[in-house]
């Protein structure tokens, strides 16, 4: 259990530090005959990439993946699909004053516990840059779910992330249509604008922000999920709590569920279009670790940001104190960043519930 | 990935239905020359155990625990211990009448969905009664934890689980000793006869309530857990979701994270009693996924009980629309009974990760 | 790892000590639907119980095989599938003498230098009585099999294994229907009548006999196994090799393939029935780790049983030099109680490969 | 279950077709702090590289592997070690001859089978060119082994393979030093002779030949492995029995014990040095499972290789009978190409076995 694979039937690994060679997964369980190119995974890639707006970091990475494995004459071998993607912004920045210095909001001082050393460049390995490899990973999970026959009989599955609230400002409607055309990832044109704001006012000040993502699968058919430990939402929340800066998750209602009463709480179930369903989605799409036809909804907490460019206390290796100021420009708002990972770590645990349901036996 | 087994190197396989033969789990993965004795995990079974103040269910099983195989001369044999709950209560009840209709809130539609059949005698398997074998592999997690190096050495590393809202009802102290000697299982006398209040009053109209758990580990080791898939909270996440009812989880100050500038949420670095610690704990005792050494905060977003009397609309197996009382005493709410569980899940997680720690070399 | 659990979708965790309360198994992944009784489990028990002909041990236990949950109305729920048998020999024999002393060709010293402590009563988990469970477990997977689409379009898999030798005494002919009509579980009378002589020779002398097991698999699909590290081969021979007292494994042709040349050793290609076939089946029906269509062809070499009741020179835990005289009776040849654990570990093979097989996609 | 990843505290997972991009292999598990560095694991696949004797196919690729992650400043971080060999000889030959057509001893048909589609340039993932990633690996395993405190308190743990057999000529000495000055790795200079002559022979007509490899893993610690499925001899079962061309295994006297009385196989305890040792060692250093402490002796038998270039009858995907010379030039004796393969099998499954001994508690 070292943490580096993920998930059991599509089982994820993935490798690489934000400033080593490169990095990269590969993915075992893929099914064989399934039509996948180089740039669909691209695709997903080039919207996860940052320095695409004014309030994303400016690092300039093409990010490309080359397909090692596992894909011959455009379709999966059933084999092994290795992706790589080499680390171009290696340039010789000077570490020296950072080395020993525990960043506050950071992993510095835990993996030190942990491991006795690290790669300070950039995080190493607990940079965001880890998530590339998700991202990549996902691109062909996505593609097998929507490949399926589940998929393709009914309509298409699909994951939708997006801001719910950054700071205080809130969505208060949800187009997807608009969640590409802004910065931030919002469903709310207006409120879109709003959160822009308050992102680039707090990064005026060395500061950065937190928010909530929400996030809606559609169309995924009842009876996905596991009754007992690996119940749907431990899964997902397995998946979306392994997001650095994510501080928490509820699904449906979540956490106002604990103010209600059952009579206000539980969904009715009725027939809509010859199939039961629920009156009300209160539940978020899942019932006793079983995804019951409904979509699922999901929302994540979001910390702020941990680099900051205001000084900060802390202490060294040395247990010295030490001021800091964290050079460099960074995100100073997760979200946006986060809502493409998000989905991926999605499509990431559906991938793995479709391979796995159980073989039906005449019986 | 059927979902029954939790864990990687102390790893615990389930079995059992509500009113099958028996309930009980193999653990494989503790370590040889450990004392355990059935009476210590005959005390945490019956302080999970039901029928115990007016508050819970009348069920009124002794919930025997029976070590099969594992210990001998009263010390662990390194050899998976099997353990066993005979369920007594099977009583020839009449699930005639519920056999084929969808219980709003419960399991009944999904299970369907996904096996095609199912036990429907007191929910089956997707009964909290499950929670049985959890508690009781969770009594030897608990075992290895306190009886390690780690534990003898420092202060004892406790997990502590309490009410701290039911309802509206919010507990506003926390005296851990209060916790036992109230139904509720609050640290807040006062809030205490308030959350009982609420819960009789639900009761007595046929109706249930949710409430908040919140989860204190205390005298953690910095450096535990995992950098990517598995770090820290991801894994308490998949443990704490896993429980049935459990609709949101969050880590130190949570959702509120999403509120909070860079600056509010960063948690300063200090040097206290010669060791690196923080000034504050707004992470929650985890950054980059691996433990600080600080306490860990968890919350719990329980809804309220499904079951209830009051009348529901719902439909039959073939989709009639039906009306439903369900019948029996049944918890009005679930907080109480969960909170044992949820330290279960939350000792599960930190046998594991102190079992799989990386082996030191000489280097 | 602690090595308690075989298999991957179709997954079974044993546990139990040859003298502690009861031995059993828990299996996850068995679908739902299959109707299953205690009385097939228990027919297959029945057949590997000791103490049924002169040349086996006179331990009179019933074995009698409890279905602890997971079946309901006769069906496969889905759900985990506990399995227990208790211990009913349990009695208080004097062990004091044996307690510290390392018996030749036994596990007494590697435990100790393992664990530290073992439990010594009748060899405790290192016990051949830990098989119980691995047969009553392969009663389900059996089930599986000869259930599946796969084996009712075409003939019923089955796994046959048999005595081939025992000693220098070599069995000429092989027809299955002889096996159960004698005790040494041969495929050729003459020969059986010899092999039994050889082993109460053996056992007169306060001796013991080893053998070779052969086994076929019968009317399986072309196309079950992986094609790396989880070839076919790879996966039989762990399961096989994880048997008490075999030595080694081969494969078709097996260790004769060393003396082969290509020319001799290569199976042409052809066609029968309209399906591609080999002419020859040197390869012993896998070919690059995936099943060919052909029988499985597998040979396992025996060692005698190491309790045998002649004097030996051993030393104790302190290091002191002692003599040893196994009491009790033991079986003088492993090779007829081997046989049904060796065809249960198979079927615990064929039931996760077919269980596991790749998802077919429309793509 | 895809079957490309090994070992579970030390975990491989490989990557990569014979004519793709590139094989290669990411490795979870490796503590921090070790030093490695590429010119060490180079050492290795230069030693498995073909094209070094006239006895081995002229494939001319360098090899060469780059560290992408998991290893800063030539210490490893205790994060995934990904290690890259890219194809160098992918020349555009013309597979359309051989492209439909089942060549006899390959997996081409069973991959059909199995995936409905595959890469048929040089035999795709099922060619040896995949141990490549398998060698790289364990020359990482090989280091934590050599830098454990067990290693370097006693002697050096390692594991040496050697030609045994050659078709009919056997090596009737063993000395180490010789293995690497002969083409055929064989530990008996005038026996090397002799088996190269055979392999030449065979060769000039168009043939191949089969081997017995020999393995003896020095100096290893009792107490190592598991009892029940994952006993040491069914985890080097597993390991071994996936690399192609690997007909049988057997441990100590192996098959030679289906023919011996106990009194002639169990090995008498004695104490030499201080220690419990065996006086002989027929088991070949393993009881119940577990190392003994005692050298562990392991035999291999391998096959012919099957790519001949005289001509072959076989069938194509169609059906139609075809006949097949196959073209290039190969291996005459998989024999020495399967050694440091062998080798390095054996070390994963060490590796595995030290980083998951039971944690000892103070107790």
């Amino acid at each position: 259990m070292a943490g580096n694979t993920f998930g059991d039937a599509f089982k994820v690994t993935t490798f690489g530090e934000s400033h080593g060679a490169a990095l990269g997964c590969v993915i075992d369980g893929v099914p064989a005959g399934l039509k996948i190119s180089a740039k669909e995974i691209q695709a997903d890639l080039d919207r996860r990439r940052p320095g695409q707006s004014k309030i994303t970091t400016a690092r300039k990475e093409k990010d490309k993946v080359e397909i090692l494995s596992g894909v011959f004459e455009g379709k999966t071998l059933g084999t092994p699909i290795a992706l790589l993607i080499r680390n171009e912004d290696q340039k010789s920045r000077d570490y020296s004053k950072i080395k020993n210095i525990f960043r506050p909001g950071h992993a510095d001082f835990t993996w030190e516990a942990k491991f006795g050393v690290r790669d300070f460049r950039g995080g190493g390995r607990s940079s965001g840059r880890e998530t590339v490899a998700r991202v990549a990973a996902a691109a062909i999970a996505k593609k097998i779910i929507q490949s399926s026959t589940l998929s393709k009989q009914a309509k298409k599955i699909e994951v939708i992330a997006h801001a719910e609230s950054i700071g205080a400002v809130e969505a208060e409607k949800f187009d997807p249509k608009q969640i590409e055309k802004n910065s931030v990832r919002c469903g709310d044109v207006a409120a879109a604008k709003e959160m822009e704001k308050v992102i680039l006012e707090a990064q005026g000040r060395g500061d950065s922000v937190g928010g909530v993502i929400g996030i809606v699968v559609r169309n995924l058919p009842a009876g996905l999920g596991n009754p007992v430990f690996d119940k749907s939402e431990a899964l997902f929340s397995h998946a979306l709590m392994s997001i650095g800066g994510v501080k928490g998750i509820e699904f449906g209602v979540g956490f106002a569920a604990a103010k209600l009463f059952g009579s206000e709480m539980n969904d009715e179930f009725v027939v809509k279009n010859n199939k039961v369903a629920k009156k009300t989605n209160r539940a978020g799409g899942i019932l006793g670790g079983i995804t019951d036809g409904d979509e699922v909804l999901i929302r994540l907490a979001v910390k702020p940001t941990a680099s900051i460019s205001s000084l900060q206390n802390t202490v060294d290796s040395r247990g010295r104190a030490q001021k800091i100021q964290i050079a460099g420009r960074h995100d100073p708002c997760l979200v946006p960043r986060v809502i493409p990972v998000a989905e991926a770590m999605v499509y990431l645990v559906l991938a793995d519930l479709m391979l796995t349901q159980n073989v039906k036996l005449k019986t």
